[in-house]
């Protein structure tokens, strides 16, 4: 029986994860038994999991004391918000981390040593900052230009760190912003990449607050509850000590999404796409990666998309008819 | 009147500092209040600075208060302690700085925003972690190896972004490893790297726990406190939003030091250096760097020694002749 927590488990990603693994488990069938914590969750949620509502700075304690076998930690207040509540953010996004460590790190001292949890860290493209080589290699600095990005980033030192003493067994994934997110517009300066796409498929106007050359890096939701499982099961080992991998994706611009909406929605859908520049949007995407050159994470097997059309498909397979509903 | 503080000032760099900051000023002549903040200090130390025992956590808010124009940051659990005593190295090398710049925001917002100290923190070259190109180039990624490497890369982030909010002006600066040490033999996994120069040079037995293939990176005292004036004085625009530097040294291997020592003392003084292999300190010193491309810093106008043999020279004139006293 493998028992599994996931932090941030009633939002959009978290949510695809506990399907994923009620349907495929991690490697395939399994007794599994999930546990969700999140602040809240969506009516129609994932089946065969335990709900626990509540703030992880509350409850770093007994999720110690549980002894998951393995933790997905997805929770983080967004990019934009981190931007315009210092405060929040880093308490969020980088204290709360700490005290999760530190209280597995506990636990793993109580029980003798024996207690190593698997500790899978959604990290983000966002601890890179600007001016970038024309692909990022898996030896660019991280250089964070967003308060997020620098959180993401010290969180990642502290699972290397907390990995590498081995009280915990953990990794860094820097996930590409996932598109499409279904469901609503969220305070993200990336929301809008999934927008431009989700409105006008549901028949909605869409607002485009950047030029549509901006060239940025995309994984589905789908792709992301799959690199998530692959990497609970991925032998570490093979990360040689660097615990924070940069994941395949799919570099196009926003005329390259527009193009494949054309092809997969027609003209009509194209149209209710309404450009609306917004320079504090713009300022923090402008710094934003735009290509990689994901080596490592490839030859380890995680998988991504082929192009931007394969997303739109998998938006349109996911997720839309829900939303018809 | 320029208003400096010299967090650490009680260490060797410190004084060295303080030295520096008596006899020539920032940049030539100018009025300037030196204080000095450490747990305690040397019998004979720098002149007309201000002395003031205490611990960093302790002494944030009153640091603050004072409004510093200029805080040099130095103090540090040292690498070889930071990895044998977890909870004080984070506490001290991580909790703490967050902590000082937690108070230095405050205390900018109580000034309505005009308050914006400059902060030069010492960081390391222990923020990268094997395995290195043959010379490490400013783009290098940081994936720290030892607790220590990672505390002063989670803070590296964070006076990044506490620069760029604009509630300090910070920069963070990778010494090499600071050779030749006047003094004693410290806990740093580094320490036998001065101390098979000087130990021979003051007539004693060295002990060397490594192979004499290890190559390293150096820079000396001397050099290393004009680095520090260096930083405070840079206009800090040129730094791009990129505030963590790599600092220009000398590469070379423990035979190429020995060889320095024979041109400069002769064999009597070789035959003092007493091969004895420790693996602890084995382990964590081939995690090291060994040689680095820092152009970014010496376009910035940063400069160290051209060799090795300079490193010794600076040595006897600024530290054998007292240590012979």
């Amino acid at each position: 029986m493998t028992r599994i927590l996931i932090i941030g488990g009633g939002g959009m990603v978290g949510q695809k994860l506990a399907h994923r693994l009620s349907e495929t488990g991690l490697q395939g069938p399994g007794e599994r038994q999930v546990t969700l914590l999140d602040l809240g969750f969506p009516d129609a949620g994932a089946p065969a999991a335990e709900r626990v509502t509540g703030r992880l700075s509350e409850r770093t304690d007994w999720i110690a004391r549980q002894r998951f076998d393995l933790i997905f930690h997805l929770a983080a207040i967004v990019s934009g918000e981190s931007e315009t509540n210092f405060d929040l953010g880093w308490d969020v996004n980088m204290m709360s981390n700490w005290q999760l460590l530190s209280a597995l790190r506990a636990e793993h001292a109580a029980s003798g040593g024996t207690y190593i949890p698997r500790l899978i860290f959604t990290s983000s493209i966002a601890v890179f900052g600007a001016p970038y080589p024309d692909r990022i290699g898996d030896e660019f600095l991280s250089s964070p230009q967003t308060s997020y990005g620098a959180q993401k980033a010290c969180t990642e030192l502290m699972v290397q760190d907390f990995s590498r003493k081995g009280f915990i067994d953990g990794m860094s994934l820097r996930l590409p912003t996932i598109c499409v997110r279904p469901g609503k517009a969220n305070l993200a300066a990336s929301s809008f990449f999934s927008g431009i796409i989700r409105e006008p498929l549901n028949g909605k106007d869409a607002i485009l607050p950047v030029p549509d050359s901006v060239r940025h890096w995309h994984a589905s939701p789908r792709a992301a509850a799959r690199f998530l499982t692959h990497a609970a099961t991925l032998d570490t080992a093979r990360l040689q000590g660097r615990r924070a991998l940069n994941l395949p994706g799919v570099s196009c611009t926003v005329a390259d999404q527009i193009e494949a909406l054309r092809r997969a929605a027609g003209q009509a859908a194209v149209d209710r796409i309404k450009p609306q520049p917004d320079a504090a949007i713009m300022k923090i995407v402008e710094g934003w990666p735009r290509d990689f050159d994901p080596a490592r994470a490839i030859a380890l097997g995680f998988e991504a998309e082929r192009d931007f059309d394969e997303i739109i498909a998998t938006y349109i397979a996911d997720d839309l008819p829900s939303a018809r509903q």
